[in-house]
């Protein structure tokens, strides 16, 4: 990108353009010529847009839900930005894709931005791209951003981490309660919501899950003693569990456990209650400051990494002098962790180099 | 690891002790330490397995087929270990429990090693963990080694990088063959199989994939002038791509598209043929060797991101130095950029020496 078209890129983005949001996304997403400039210019003028992160099972609604709370936003007069994120394969994404069409009415609507990003490029390089593309939003003075992602793996974690609050939806019959746990899902969820919760089991779920939250925070322990053991029903101890939830301090987070009806739209209000309860809570605690500098610290981790990998494997000399040492690898006169080593000591210069 | 314990480790692998086996899969798969030296002492005694890529959809049954592969070669008296790989979360990951308990006979053969890798670490870290435990089953004396994935995102690809022939198991059910042009699956079978054949749309589904191999290889370019227009029905199409596929020469390999029931035993002997005409067709061309190579290179980039890695962020200076300039950062006074240059420029020597 030549200096003028940069210059005026910029400049159309800082007037709130949309088409130049849309280029500097498409610049920052396949690491065109200037993405470096564009992110670093956005850099400054990040950190106004509140993130919200929402994963869950494959057919829990998220898209829906997505919608709903796109549609509420708007309402309150605030711009929204929903990045889907799609790690699976086109086997399995083919859900994802009739979920965007159903998204169509809040698409038109020029105070919402959407992009999916489904490269088939590591799951890293996704999540640093779903980063980026936040950090350019932002900068473009969205207030909402909605980071969506099927629940695959490694993807709810790391969406977990790029959000200020993470939304897990469950669906009664996404069953037992248990596969959360095993997910690591506890571990994440800021607000728990069963959607679909028109369904039968949705009570039974949602009792299973805060009676979870209740065992991992200390909640039941504090408040029921150990030898006690005479109403330990469910009923009883769920009660205690929301109890304990609704004595929330400064200090401390019980993630509630909401029911929605994404398509007949029931449950939006509270579940944007309990996203701005939770930004509340992040401001007033200190924690929303250390989740944004956990996150730059993320990002300053992800831009070394793919500075050090594109230095080193850009480098015509560095791959003409690993070619030459393929034929001892073969014959197991060398091995691959001496070769690296060797590789490295050689590569001071280009990896220290600053570019 | 103390070098005794060590020693011992690797005189009872060495002597083909199962138990040893066990142990140093365990060692490597999680990096514990001595893991580089029972790597490094692995590494010359590979290549002689044959490694054989199973991936496709969710439910196409190729963990069934997996073992009746593994039965077959054990009636030929040949050594089987199984890779399964699962990227997926505990969400979508279920089926794949319920495979491994059908794999039950099997596994209880002395002559079968099987393991799972399911690691919730990055995909980096699980493409490189299945790579170094082929490694460890190469040495031990493993005759095939077959590497289960589940189909999802960019796992299908990385398995067909470690295979000497990778395998696409499709349904009738997975329908369009489009679906696996899309997911990139085209450029990277060896061989096809449409499992589950005895159901409805085996022989459409077969015939797609003919199709648009023969699109894909220029074969009904050069057999069918394109002004001739007057048999372009299917079935002459995939007559003319049949033949074309009976040419191979020793340059050339079209994917042979094979049925199979495997829950039935069925087609078998055929897939056990095809994977035998691939590795002859890749010794003859000289194929397994690049592909080889092209592995040992992938193995030494993949050891020096490891080691890039593991040099920066153990080292407490470096994570020190990070930490205080966070403030700036978080002022928009400094860029995510500018900080990981300043970072690379620090650490030439941490980067650059042997370890």
């Amino acid at each position: 990108m030549n200096p003028t078209t940069h210059d005026r890129l910029l400049a159309d983005f800082a007037a709130g353009r949309k088409a130049a949001l849309a280029r500097a996304i498409s610049i920052v997403e396949n690491h065109r010529p200037g993405f470096e400039e564009v992110l670093a210019w956005c850099h400054p003028r990040t950190g106004r847009s509140r993130r919200i992160g929402l994963t869950g099972p494959p057919g829990a609604g998220k898209s829906t839900l997505t919608t709903c709370l796109t549609r509420a936003y708007r309402a309150s007069g605030l711009t929204v930005g929903i990045i889907a994120v799609d790690p699976t394969s086109p086997f399995t994404g083919g859900a994802l894709l009739g979920d965007r069409i159903r998204m169509e009415d809040v698409a038109l609507d020029p105070g919402v931005y959407i992009r999916s990003l489904a490269t088939r490029g590591s799951l890293g390089g996704l999540s640093a791209a779903t980063r980026e593309t936040c950090d350019v939003l932002d900068a473009f003075g969205i207030d909402r951003i909605i980071i969506e992602t099927v629940g695959v793996g490694q993807s709810e974690l790391d969406v977990a981490r790029m959000a200020d609050t993470s939304v897990v939806v469950l669906v009664p019959e996404s069953g037992d309660a248990i596969q959360t746990l095993k997910a690591g899902l506890m571990e994440i969820a800021d607000i728990f919501t069963v959607n679909k919760a028109d369904r039968p089991g949705a009570d039974r779920l949602r009792n299973e899950i805060e009676i979870m939250l209740g065992m991992r925070s200390g909640a039941l322990q504090q408040n029921v003693p150990a030898h006690h053991g005479v109403d330990l029903s469910r009923n009883n101890l769920v009660r205690q569990v929301r109890e304990a939830a609704q004595s929330d301090t400064a200090d401390a987070w019980t993630p509630p456990v909401l029911r929605t009806v994404a398509a007949k739209d029931e449950g939006i209000a509270e579940l944007v209650g309990a996203l701005d309860r939770h930004f509340g809570y992040l401001e007033r605690s200190g924690r929303l400051r250390e989740r944004r500098l956990a996150r730059l610290r993320e990002r300053v981790v992800e831009v070394v990494e793919d500075k050090t990998r594109r230095r080193l494997w850009a480098d015509a000399g560095t791959n003409a002098w690993l070619e030459a040492r393929l034929p001892e690898l073969e014959r197991g006169e060398a091995t691959p962790f001496g070769i690296a080593d060797a590789l490295l000591a050689r590569s001071a210069d280009l990896l220290t180099r600053t570019s």
